[in-house]
């Protein structure tokens, strides 16, 4: 099916809702989805799976990567109709690594370069933001790195930048998954002006410390009173988990966006910190395994 | 006056709560108030105050300078029972400037050196946090630079940094004052979540703009729903001193502090800006004047 217009990218796994920075702290992880799509004037759609979700991805015109795909030729003016699309998943589904924001941009990016790079990233983002309803996922698998992502009206305005120090993160995937929407739900509409104050605070120091590359306040910035305590209850373990990470080295660990995923921050200990934060997990009956992930830096691209 | 036993320290003004950064966010400014100390072993304290606060200034055992001292000097298990003071202020007060931040580090400091630092800078701070109930003033006077702070149970924790651009701070100074406890008064005990949300993203594009010198984003970076709406009754104009800063060519503008003094971000146009800014409060028949200030980069030092 490899044709002349086919078009493969590659795209990251994500982390958002970083500690203290809910809804604006987002890191692109070196777990990648790969996307090789071949544009079709005719009204035919092939998805073809291989890895996470071949056997719960919707295969026709619901799938997420075609809509997105869609959206794009949409606004490009293009009469594509339909597609050949492979999909070779390595970021587990709804689990808070972003696997949604992944298929999102990874469409959006593939149909775009297959139409000849109509758009630029900046109106990737708002599209992809426009699709998923918030940038802090789409956000750092566009550009990689940690993003910082503001909505000002209805735009998405964000900042990337590489950490001043070599940090690998830990990630938990236990097995079960968890739909942001529910994670949304625990969380109370009006929180204390003292909660506002603590995360705000860890949230300058998080990322001055990020940029600086002084990983020495990360144990204090990772800290958050306004999501994770909320969302403690759909995650059995989750301050267990964590304080096994921190008992083996950890500088500080994290509910990765809407969970499930915990994510442990660190520089050393790698193994133990994982294996820590599994018997975390068995010791509330709950099975899971751990990957070392690293940031990546370029986001979403060509291969 | 002057003998072997006498030190001559030198202590920023600063702006907190810069924008978003609410109780987080400190910035020491090159405009500087100088304090000469003798230490005595007798009961007999002189006080001479030049310049800002010479009618108000208390000079007698209430004299906050004089309060820090002691208290440092008493941790130190040193005797000494006076002090030859003299205070050579530029730093107005009560304004949001920093003033009162500025009277307890100095104080600190000088008499931290005339004992012959017996404690380190970390230490000044834990007790300038104490005296003064935060560390968003006090951190900044002390190490320079923008300052973010946060509180741990009841130690302060801070990361300072220049940032990667020129930038310059337009100082706007309304001729009446404004009491912190004041200012505290007006603020909420509950804000709602979505309001917390958007200070801390922006908290977050702000730190992360500042230490990347890239100040295309403090437009959208500046602004804060938690503190600013609140305070805005106890200062007349304050919004059209805002929009008379930006449409000058500011990159945004913010209460310094807990007031009244308006502040204004950018890399060019001070005259214009700061002229716009002493208009627009007379507007409201606020007489005012502006100060171009620069990042103080050494925080409290001995001249």
């Amino acid at each position: 099916m490899l044709g002349v217009n086919t078009v493969r990218v590659r795209v990251p796994g994500t982390t958002a809702n970083c500690g203290p920075g809910f809804d604006s702290i987002g890191i692109a992880c070196d777990i990648y989805n790969e996307l090789e799509v071949t544009l079709l004037k005719k009204d035919t759609i092939t998805i073809e799976i291989v890895g996470e979700g071949k056997n719960s991805i919707p295969c026709d015109k619901r799938n997420v990567v075609w809509k997105s795909m869609q959206l794009l030729l949409k606004k490009a003016g293009q009469d594509y109709q339909g597609a050949h699309i492979k999909m070779l998943n390595n970021i587990p589904l709804a689990r808070g690594l972003g696997s949604s924001a992944a298929a999102i941009v990874s469409g959006l990016m593939a149909a775009n370069i297959a139409i000849g790079n109509v758009f630029d990233k900046q109106a990737i983002l708002q599209m992809a933001t426009e699709i998923e309803g918030h940038p802090d996922n789409v956000a750092p698998a566009i550009f990689g790195g940690i993003t910082l992502s503001i909505m000002k009206e209805k735009q998405a305005e964000t900042l990337s930048f590489m950490p001043g120090a070599d940090l690998k993160l830990v990630v938990a995937i236990p097995s079960f998954n968890l739909s942001t929407k529910a994670a949304r739900k625990v969380l109370p509409v009006n929180i204390p002006m003292k909660d506002a104050v603590f995360n705000i605070s860890r949230t300058a120091l998080l990322v001055g410390a990020l940029c600086k590359g002084d990983l020495s306040h990360l144990q204090s910035a990772l800290d958050d009173k306004i999501h994770q305590p909320y969302r403690e209850q759909l995650i059995p373990g989750m301050q267990d988990v964590f304080q096994g990470a921190i008992k083996n080295g950890a500088l500080g660990a994290v509910l990765s966006g809407a969970g499930p995923c915990l994510i442990a921050f660190t520089t050393d200990h790698v193994s133990e910190i994982g294996e820590a934060m599994v018997a975390a997990f068995k010791k509330h009956n709950i099975s899971s395994k751990y990957l070392e992930l690293k940031i990546d830096q370029q986001g979403v691209k060509t291969i």
